[in-house]
């Protein structure tokens, strides 16, 4: 299948692209490179030390013989994206190439409109170019569990249904953002929503939990294959900083009581997805949400997890409470149901702590490439 | 009270404006006059003429010896916006100051990206300026009927309490908005809900039905005062634009079978609940939602009424069923709560004969001003 992988560069998107490729997919990598332009804009990095695209995707092709085009390029600009279309006429469209950190979007209002204009503009952009070029495509998209908020009832695969006064109807969830990056994704879905409605767009929304991990088999071929691995407290999420603060020999950062519970997955996971997804594509007109994780976990679960592990290889790792820089309930009811991309075929990667110790010890290969200052919360959302 | 009404050059804004002003408010327009190049843009008009905003202002004080000053910029220009609010330092924003059209919305990409990123980013600016210079400041939002679309259920006011696998809660009410307009809409309406939510804001969106009429009591003090009339299939709304048709001679365009129920209420109870809403505040922090509206009619009705009113004014008023060009339902269940707005003492002005006949001859008096190529649809939603 000829798949584009846009935001192929960055974390979920570069072990998805080698993944499809080595399964014999046509891949094709569409990136503005803009998060490696964060990184110098937050002073901040990657843990891991990561190739430029061009060397990744050459490596690639020397050690595979698979070739993955890439183009560098931004979705806001619709004459570049129509172009790639035209070229490439995918089958699939994997959208990761959004501005993807809640604390980036909150930083000030600049970052929350550019949060939204270019996470909103460039998934319409696709719409269009899906609508105008390629009808046929399926557009995989990524939004993330964030969208429904906390609940007080169990959170479905997008729709619910919901009887009041006497009458029935299958409605898209309500959803409650806790950020402008979040709520960027929630106006996504409901703009893909009625783009399939209108135009009869096929489209999947993958509502992703959170993402650890690093390493996926591809990306352990080659040191120039190795995935990003963030940790600070603007794009790193929470397991993968608390790893690494443990690595360090920080104390773990809960932020107020870390009763605050999500989805999880392991980036091995998410690739999988992406190929269920792909490989069984939703109907012309239909709007399918599924929900991407396997467990669920409190931040405080995680915290004591890490420390377990960081433990038995004789690391002293304390937790710390910190002040929450985030407006969210710190104790809340949270089931969310995530069966259906299990019904079509996930296997997942559970986190056991020989897992953890793997990611662990992956970290402390890196450690002194760790920015301190980086680590702890300096943004707050008043 | 010092009240701030964005869009006052506006066909909701400008009779708001006034009626406010005339209650002894001080009021403030802020417009960026673009409806105006929008005419210009699609070879349009306003039926009745419309003085510019200098001249209506400067009437106005010159009748009541009531100043309504006047700040010419764009939501969009966050510096203009911020400086406007230090000046004026409001105790309520009124916030007409939206691209309003459905069908403006679905012209091409172009236009859909305008709407959704001036829509957006210009309310992101409002919240950003009141919470950084006047904190205290009440924000009267518009929003739409048309963000609810046509469930199958009760339309309640923002909210529905919801009982799913034996738990509760009360929830965003599910949208399902029917055009890349209203969809901007839907994108407000949850920025808002969590800026309230993170930064303690106070705000109302008002769900507003289809208005109609044209006059309020402060526009007929003067030529000059006059309100603008759209009957154009980009701007003009439904019920004003069959009054337009029969004025002309023209048979009353229902788009598909005319089943489409829609809330609708006149012009005159819009200015009524703008004073409704500054008058009782929201509490700081609450995202309050009214349903603003009067009465529910289907297009159908509405085309019979008119062709009532006309026949007994002489005109043979034909109906003729167009090929709709929206992606809408024909037939459908539609009931939607709206007593929060009487509850505080909304007297509805309802669709009686003799209103319609009142807007019917005021639309007579202009109808050589018509444009005959601009009253059939021309944009089409696929």
């Amino acid at each position: 299948m000829k798949i584009i992988v846009a935001g192929g560069d960055g974390f979920c998107g570069w072990p998805t692209a080698l993944y499809l490729s080595n399964q014999g997919h046509e891949v094709i990598i569409v990136d503005s490179l803009v998060r490696r332009r964060w990184d110098h804009e937050l002073h901040s990095n990657s843990l891991t030390p990561i190739a430029t695209l061009d060397e990744r995707v050459t490596r690639w092709q020397e050690l595979t013989g698979k070739k993955i085009k890439t183009y560098i390029g931004d979705l806001n600009h619709y004459d570049f994206l129509r172009e790639v279309l035209i070229q490439t006429r995918p089958e699939a469209f994997v959208h990761f190439a959004e501005q993807r950190s809640a604390p980036y979007s909150m930083i000030d209002r600049e970052h929350a409109v550019f949060t939204q204009v270019n996470n909103v503009v460039g998934t319409l952009n696709v719409l269009y170019g899906i609508k105008e070029v390629v009808p046929n495509c399926h557009l995989i998209k990524l939004g993330t569990m964030g969208e429904y908020g906390t609940p007080n009832i169990d959170i479905e695969e997008g729709y619910l249904k919901i009887t009041h006064n006497g009458r029935e109807d299958i409605l898209p969830y309500p959803k409650q953002p806790g950020s402008f990056y979040h709520l960027s994704k929630v106006h996504d879905s409901h703009n893909i929503m009625f783009a399939c409605k209108a135009w009869g767009i096929r489209a999947t929304d993958l509502n992703q939990g959170v993402v650890y991990g690093l390493h996926t088999e591809e990306t352990l071929w080659d040191p120039l294959l190795v995935n990003r691995l963030d940790y600070d407290a603007v794009f790193g999420t929470v397991l993968n900083r608390f790893l690494t603060q443990a690595a360090v020999g920080q104390g773990l950062t809960v932020y107020g009581k870390g009763g605050q519970t999500r989805g999880f997955l392991n980036i091995m996971d998410t690739i999988r997805c992406i190929e269920i997804a792909a490989e069984n594509p939703a109907e012309h007109g239909e709007f399918r949400v599924f929900n991407q994780f396997t467990e669920e976990f409190s931040v405080l679960d995680l915290a004591h997890k890490v420390q377990e592990v960081a433990c038995a290889k004789g690391f002293d790792t304390r937790i710390i409470h910190l002040e929450n820089p985030r407006i969210e309930k710190e104790e809340h009811y949270y089931h969310a149901a995530h069966s259906k991309l299990h019904d079509l075929g996930l296997e997942p990667h559970l986190l056991t702590n020989e897992v953890l110790t793997g990611i662990f010890c992956s970290v402390l290969e890196h450690k002194e490439r760790l920015i301190n200052e980086n680590v702890l919360p300096s943004i707050s959302w008043t």
